[in-house]
């Protein structure tokens, strides 16, 4: 029998929220003057701002300008305890969760474990590219990158060499979009100073959207602008495209052309991440759990789940809100309120999703945001774009220290055209080594 | 046979500088404007800021306020080639040395690898403790100390509680001392917030010193001083002390005392790194190469070595200048001179140091400085060595935009009594499963 975690026993009731994302941070958060024990438990000990991955990816920021400490966020917060713990199990009959540090009862278990991306079952690809979800994946590309061009001043070879300077994204939504202007910029302005050896028209970044459209879900006018930008900035476009294997070298198209890269970024989406023991038979959307528009998880009078793995169907959205930072922080501090609204025996209020738009930025004075302002939708892009979608994620950051960091190294980047933190430390992703491929490998 | 690495032929001789530490950055910097071809190797892309590794280790600062890509430094030097390889061995004869990435021929070599945390032989001790030598032994620490109060939470048992709150520092240098005195500091003002569940009176720090005095090479005062800071601060100095073996939990002394840690630091001295094919029968001192007053390697007209790895024999200092920045920093500067002294058929001007003295922080308002101006010494301890120190540090850093940032972390933890980056990302040292360790083990 797995032992007990030790958690001071409390008189208040407990409340277990698995995943400290968006929606389990804001929640914690909501849940401060509650009558409550909150118990948050995540694999890491820290926060993740995803909005920003790309820009630590792309040697932009430093990795703990958007990483959190849980404890620090919460050190002013008497009701919270923080456990960084994996989730292996719940037996809701029990209310009890097992975890990696024992087992964790609870009265209340909310479900924030957020979703993990989507290599649509092919195992090869998720083994060879380089994803774009956590600060692991964003250094292992940012580790890559740059060791490619220091292997690439050893190659004569012209496959070899494109295999090494070449990069394909796959999925021309924000994280895509945003990483392909990202590269497209330090083509232009800094790998250029750093490598004079290397010629970086050699340099190929390829987009790849399954779709007709890059930026779904966002306006016909964003989307165009985004694809202007894109292709103006020489990103090389595939529309109606999707990969159907990658070795590690080849990335075969379903048009049946194909692309040679070592570097295969993966961003073509997510998908929920489930917690055995939930009965799922209750139902499922797009591998989210169903939850009702009070967020309990079909089937469960204690069991709620917020967020990406989610699935709250409306009739504007009946597959669920989109996976998204805005519905995930919205419910975390809606299910906050309502909490104390359960604990005072009042009537729970029903989810209201705020659309406030959404917006992506492609690069320097170039972005494309559609805002929603009182119900009104406001089209915006070029420099106006940007200067907004800096200011948003800039407030969005926690505290004023990283927003101060941020904006340094943001405004040092825009006066000086470079970016400081091109560092190779740690993992990276070396699927073929460069001496085993010969042409023969290539034909 | 090695392929030749690739590396666009100059008529201009060649100056192959093994090693980007302080000697080397100073010596590719100093060749700017000197008509030769500079190729500096070096296993990273980045240049270490080692005396504030101690304060990464710690979670004061983030690793890329202290690390500088070589490729950025030097992006404005067109006579500079990088290369990110490992020297393997070399062949004085032909002028050729041997790498990663294939051979290098040169026309002058100079040896600049510095110097690796010295073990003394003892196998055990190299694989279960942790040094703090370079960025990855900062993380390691960083990552294990907070990992260790995370298990913390987890554990009853005294002796286990203990093994994972205390930390043994070895060796009484500047950067066992700053390590001690940043440890007692996190106790006092940061972990008890982080953790309200630990109880901090369980966590000792030990300091341990072979020799009688702390901060061997300052003055008695600045020794005194830094002792009484010290044991103020509640850390437990052991002088005239040896750690005899530590198998991961149990850290036996030369006393016949033990200590149960699972964390151990070893910042008790440094030894030379040796290139292979390099005739040493010529002499070496301390695990160093002989250089004569030019920097001339013993035995060779065109092979050179400047910093930590070169002892360089005077009056004052028989066994060569104290393996620190300072000499490293004014030797590499020296021999760019010396170059262009030679290329132009001048004589050669033998290295003449200039010691400005040394300095350690060891908390809040507290360092201790033995300061060297115009040949006179100042001892000056408290608020106005602290002061100092900041002020040289934040100075001796590249770059504004990183002088700023530090400036920013500095201030902040000054006055919130706080700092940021309590993150827990990548390698720890875990020498023994918590689960494995029972009274048993360690009776």
């Amino acid at each position: 029998m797995m032992p007990e975690a030790l958690i001071e026993k409390s008189e208040k009731p407990r409340v277990v929220i698995l995943g400290g994302g968006f929606a389990g941070l804001e929640l914690a958060k909501a849940l401060r003057r509650a009558p409550v024990q909150v118990v948050l438990i995540d694999r890491q000990n820290f926060h993740t701002f995803q909005p920003l991955l790309y820009q630590v990816a792309t040697a932009g920021i430093e990795p703990s300008s958007i990483l959190y400490p849980f404890r620090k966020i919460f050190d002013d917060q008497p009701n919270f305890y923080f456990r960084m713990a994996e989730a292996q199990s719940v037996d809701t009959d029990k209310q009890i969760l097992e975890t990696s540090i024992g087992y964790i009862e609870y009265d209340y278990l909310v479900i924030a474990t957020g979703a993990t991306t989507n290599f649509y079952g092919n195992a090869e690809i998720q083994k060879k590219a380089i994803a774009m979800k956590a600060v692991e994946d964003a250094l292992a590309l940012r580790n890559t990158i740059l060791t490619n061009f220091e292997k690439a001043l050893q190659i004569k070879d012209e496959i070899q060499l494109n295999s090494l300077m070449d990069f394909v994204i796959v999925g021309g939504g924000p994280t895509g979009v945003e990483l392909a202007g990202a590269l497209s910029e330090l083509r232009k302005h800094v790998f250029p100073k750093d490598y004079p050896e290397l010629n970086f028209v050699n340099m190929d970044i390829h987009l790849i959207q399954s779709g007709p459209q890059l930026l779904k879900g966002m306006s016909d006018q964003a989307a165009s602008e985004a694809k202007e930008i894109l292709e103006q900035a020489g990103v090389k476009l595939w529309l109606n495209c999707r990969v159907k294997s990658y070795d590690g070298f080849k990335v075969q198209l379903d048009t049946g052309e194909s692309l040679c890269t070592r570097t295969l970024i993966w961003a073509a989406g997510v998908t929920g991440t489930f917690l055995d023991g939930l009965d799922r038979s209750m139902g499922t959307t797009g591998n989210r759990l169903k939850v009702d528009p009070y967020g309990r998880v079909q089937g469960y009078e204690n069991v709620f789940a917020i967020g990406d793995i989610a699935a709250m169907s409306t009739e504007e959205h009946p597959e669920g809100y989109a996976m998204m930072a805005q519905p995930a922080i919205q419910q975390g501090k809606w299910l906050g309120k309502n909490f104390r609204r359960l604990l005072r025996n009042e009537d729970l209020q029903p989810f209201r999703y705020n659309d406030q738009g959404s917006m992506a930025t492609i690069g320097r004075n170039k972005a494309v945001a559609d805002l929603k302002v009182f119900g009104k939708t406001y089209k915006t892009q070029g420099f106006r774009a940007w200067f907004i979608w800096m200011f948003v994620h800039l407030m969005s950051l926690i505290g004023f220290r990283n927003r101060l960091v941020v904006f340094i190294n943001w405004m040092w980047a825009y006066f000086t055209y470079d970016t400081g933190i091109r560092l190779i430390i740690g993992k990276k992703k070396e699927n073929v080594p460069v001496e085993e491929v010969t042409e023969k490998t290539v034909v």
